[in-house]
């Protein structure tokens, strides 16, 4: 029986996993969770799972939910989080929030000695050697979520280091895919939210079309994987049914293919180093297209593969300003191409220190942010 | 340095195992290795690899041959290829025969301690059950050259065996792929040996064609990897670039790929269990394709699978009356279409044993072989 911390449990990865351990109710249990904004959801997640720690967005709910859930301890907000993080309980901590709010929480768990499952990219894009030195220093693990990673991961595993040439990770390219740059300029946030393949949140659907997420995920793989920008790849392919490959010096390839089911990944990590033994998304070949990435068309990720090199508080500038400027087309008040020209502009004008702390990662961050908002305001 | 034997060196798994060993000179080394009957190709090998025995097919050019290489060993024949495989010095014994003669020579390098690398599927389909028990009383290794299999071996090699569901053979369709049965009446041999893909031997291509090497293969596969029939799947896959697949029990599916370039199996079966440091083929990705396989339009891969459950004889059976059968529509003696209906009338007329001795199935072989060359004779 494992015992899981999960942040985000109301957001999308987070419910998948809530299904998994109902699905498995020997195998998992759920100690503490985090919930959203969303009431009946929260309601719905707190009937089911008999957390023995809650988090709550705000505490307008608090004392009803004490009443009705006498044995459960509730926290709230930020400071919540990192409660459930340092819970002292032994357990596996998943980290399913969305955006930089993630980064905390992290660093917290593993000083805990609790082992990480991450679906937050963020915590790796803006401090990425301050958690693998923390790894380390407290000697818990680390493993991916998200599909692209775990596939490498599941890959990766299995290989002697020395042989593989590079990895490879696939991106269908997202809802507007079939638009030249041109068409990109009056692009509504409809459409920009209809990804072809995935049902994921609205940010990560939005940095999808902008290619941003597979710049997060090529530091994150920088990050997990330890292994320098020219062995990461990215390839384009529209069905999102390879995940991940990884090329050995010989020249073979090997690849990892499923459906566009996040539960898979999920159960994967939460199974580790066992498999799970039965399917929940049988899988059907079908028809398989690769393309080479055009780094003209997605700017942001050829961005990515820049800061992630120059490192230091780069890849926290360019995530900072990206999740900013999403969030304001999000809201109507920027075009889909302003994300890139926000998100570009500010990694230009950004004055890099190397070795940044912790307490200088999150002020720039925040200063980033903040900075993209007011910005937009003064306009 | 390994030491290799070659049976089979101047057809075109030989040639390219050679091609490897000129380029690592300081990896490999030929000791002993069995000629054809191509002349030029012959005195090519004997000037480039010196080696410590060579087999010939006649008695031709012996004297010219040993007054040339002195301190070369010359046999002949059956007797030749049997001399290589008991030769008393350690080493890798790598079958690259074409058809039912592969077998003996295997069973005496078992018994002389060597490890095996086998491109001669005949070996495992004739006598499968046989061969696992000497490679287990011997304790030596077989692994296998093809693409296909050495795929799977790549992929099973690092998966604990009760986490496979199945594993997936892909099949290019070899030369006649998209005519219907209808318009395979009068096809010739011309057309039949086009394939679109691998530069292979006749047999072997005609095999393609006519789906009975990817038969052939799921029998080779069951022996190989210990395998149930129904957790061992065919799949239509054309561009030939997917050699293997393995169906995870969660669900996930992993994949080999690589150029259809038989050095690179070669490569990988040589230097396990390293991986070489250098590709010889640099791998694009490109369109990849899949179809279901359709029994109706390759009876024989069907009849491949029945005669694997059904054991004893009638692997034996199926594969000579099919190697008789090439022969002679590579003669213009038969149809394309005659191939399969000798093999399945050879297959249906024939009173099957349970566990045949090695002497039980070379006779079979042989009987059968000679009474579809009879047959036809008759006509």
């Amino acid at each position: 029986m494992k015992h899981l911390y999960l942040l985000g449990a109301a957001g999308s990865i987070g419910r998948q996993t809530l299904d998994l351990v109902s699905r498995f109710p020997e195998q998992f249990k759920i100690i503490g969770l985090s919930l959203g904004s969303q009431q009946q959801i929260n309601e719905e997640i707190l009937k089911t799972h008999h957390a023995k720690i809650v988090c709550l967005r705000s505490s307008e709910n608090i004392n009803l939910y004490q009443s009705l859930y006498p044995d459960t301890t509730f926290v709230v907000g930020n400071d919540g989080l990192m409660a459930i993080a340092a819970y002292p309980d032994q357990g596996v901590f998943i980290n399913a929030l969305s955006g930089s709010a993630g980064l905390k929480p992290t660093i917290k768990a593993i000083e805990s000695k609790k082992d990480i499952l991450l679906a937050n990219k963020e915590t790796l894009v803006m401090a990425g050697e301050i958690v693998r030195k923390k790894i380390k220093e407290h000697q818990v693990s680390l493993y991916p979520i998200d599909s692209e990673h775990n596939a490498l991961w599941q890959l990766i595993d299995h290989e002697d280091k020395n042989d593989i040439e590079k990895i490879i990770i696939t991106a269908s390219g997202g809802a507007l895919r079939h638009l030249t740059r041109d068409q990109l300029k009056h692009i509504k946030k409809e459409d920009a939210l209809k990804h072809p393949n995935w049902s994921m949140g609205a940010k990560i659907t939005i940095d999808s079309a902008t290619m941003m997420n597979k710049g997060l995920e090529v530091i994150e793989a920088h990050y997990l994987f330890d292994l320098p920008y020219d062995k990461i790849e990215t390839l384009l392919h529209e069905e999102s049914l390879i995940h991940g490959m990884i090329q050995l010096k010989d020249g073979s390839l090997k690849a990892l293919l499923g459906n566009a089911d996040m539960r898979m990944p999920i159960l994967y990590a939460l199974s580790y180093p066992n498999r799970a033994k039965q399917s929940l998304s049988p899988f059907e070949l079908t028809d398989l297209h690769f393309k080479k990435m055009d780094f003209n068309r997605y700017p942001l990720l050829k961005l990515a593969y820049e800061v992630g090199i120059k490192k230091g508080l780069l890849p926290t500038v360019m995530n900072a300003a990206n999740e900013a400027a999403v969030k304001l087309f999000l809201e109507d008040k920027i075009s889909f191409l302003d994300i890139e020209k926000i998100v570009i502009e500010e990694v230009n004008a950004f004055q890099n220190i190397n070795n940044p702390s912790l307490d200088d990662i999150i002020q720039c961050d925040d200063m980033i942010q903040k900075k993209v908002f007011d910005y937009k305001k003064k306009r």
